[in-house]
């Protein structure tokens, strides 16, 4: 049997710790953005890994290799953040080619170290070997507040849905790319996540948190399935950049598909009381509210030109 | 330039991380078997990460896919125990093939969590992709009570180096599979690393700590570096076992050679003050004195019959 026909890597990873014990010293294991750890009286340790393969999270045809240590670097961020966590040490591994240059690795370590500068990590460890295609890995550790920590199961019936900035860039980015059309790549090419400062000034407030690392779709179904509720998604309000859909114009794909389907484009998704929103103005205001949290028997939809569709989930590797 | 000429992995290391400073809160960022974090007032954490890449760390031909599983735990709880630690919690990553079948991931998971199991390591989280070939992170946390915490810069002339159980037993392996000869696989296919009951015995009487992942030439001259010491090993008294003996007559090729160069053993090197043989005995015997630690001058060598060489170092990915 494939990992496909199970129903792709989200229910096999479920498929393998579903019968894992958690010891003491653990808050969260597997299923959310983080591993969260004791540490000390008020704050946790926060741990996520991720990798990155050649020609399936990066072309080289398309990235320098400083894009690639910029991506591989922000993409993790991401994951801290979404905890409403700040990022602190990074382990890296990588997969390199029997030929590989200084000169790359140079611009490679330059691109990674240009994303750690902006997020005050510092690269404490890692492994170097070889294989016939570049495999680029990194774990971060991260704290967080123990009252600012959000998880993706804190969602509740009557929240707002709200995400940051712009969504569907980087597929938007990938599509000019592939179809070889000229636009703005560089959503794609050289994503940013969000900061821990916006990250924590939005926990502050946020009910629910996860980052928007599999489109918007994937996301809203995560934050359901484990805060046990349903959720309305309007399509027409999510907010997409000019760059975007540009982009969908010149390649006659549908920019909602970008947006819900596509991916990497590191903005937090979070929920909230409505009644919050003045507050979260005064101190983050980069946000669209996009949707609305429903009771569990609702389901999970979304609204186009007034009809209800079911929401579709995102992007599988298995899938 | 290629990585190669610049003096292989090891060197480039150095080139990358040798003006980071390390912030509050760590105690040792690279350069040792785990980076060393600020955890409690009586213990520190331990990072670790390995990368196992096919065709290079494990051959499919040879390793089952448990066996793989198996071998990627041991390797990195070796890195802990090496720094006299615990390991406690471990984090995947993953590049699989597209047509990757539930029951390879199935026999994968079996052997990792068997390791696991004999090491009470707990699994919380991880990310799978896929790719063309297959490639394994793993990345593990440990702790270590702050006085038992071991470094390889701790070692000091006039001390024994002393090497855990037998030497050259994976190489000896590999080389019989490379050969198509029978014999005894084992040690290749399915590696054992120590305890951390066994690293903490060590420990208690150890002044400097490694384990033996590149070969004993590789591991001496790392502790020697950075000890700023010199060392003398004596090809005679590496200890190796009958099977490893019988590999090197079945493959034509020298066993010394295997012990020395060949690496994967997951043993620990260690070195203290002849003085601690006695009481160290009493908790753990199966060590063997290999040489002595020399003042730095006197420069690394290996005594063959009475004639002093100078060690080669173990192997390198992209010398």
């Amino acid at each position: 049997m494939k990992l496909g026909d199970l129903g792709g890597e989200f229910e096999f990873i479920k498929h393998v710790t579903s019968n894992i014990g958690l010891p003491p010293g653990v808050v969260k294991g597997a299923g959310d953005d983080c591993a969260v750890l004791d540490y000390s009286d008020s704050e946790y340790l926060l741990v996520t890994t991720d990798m990155m393969v050649e020609n399936d999270h990066f072309n080289l045809k398309w990235f320098s290799p400083g894009q690639t240590g910029w991506k591989l670097s922000e993409s993790n961020v991401s994951d801290i953040l979404a905890m409403g966590g700040s990022p602190l040490y990074a382990f890296i591994s990588m997969s390199l080619l029997r030929d590989t240059t200084v000169e790359f690795m140079d611009d490679f370590y330059k691109g990674l170290l240009a994303s750690f500068k902006r997020h005050s990590v510092t690269l404490l460890g890692g492994d170097t070997t070889h294989g016939t295609e570049y495999v680029f890995n990194l774990t971060l550790v991260g704290k967080v507040d123990k009252k600012g920590i959000r998880y993706r199961s804190g969602a509740k019936p009557g929240d707002i849905i709200c995400v940051t900035g712009r969504l569907g860039g980087s597929t938007a980015g990938l599509k000019l790319l592939l179809q070889g059309k000229q636009g703005y790549i560089d959503a794609h090419v050289s994503p940013r996540c969000r900061t821990a400062a916006e990250a924590a000034a939005i926990a502050g407030y946020a009910n629910a948190m996860i980052d928007v690392s599999d489109g918007l779709a994937s996301e809203v179904t995560h934050i359901c399935r484990q805060s046990g509720t349903g959720a309305r998604i309007d399509r027409s309000v999510i907010p997409m950049s000019a760059e975007t859909l540009d982009a969908a114009e010149k390649t006659g794909l549908d920019p909602y598909d970008f947006a819900l389907y596509g991916g990497e484009d590191f903005e937090l998704l979070f929920t909230m009381d409505p009644g919050n929103i003045p507050q979260l103005n005064k101190k983050f205001n980069d946000f669209t509210a996009v949707g609305e949290i429903l009771s569990a028997d609702r389901g999970i939809y979304i609204s186009v030109d007034g009809e209800n569709q079911p929401l579709k989930k995102g992007y599988d590797h298995f899938a």
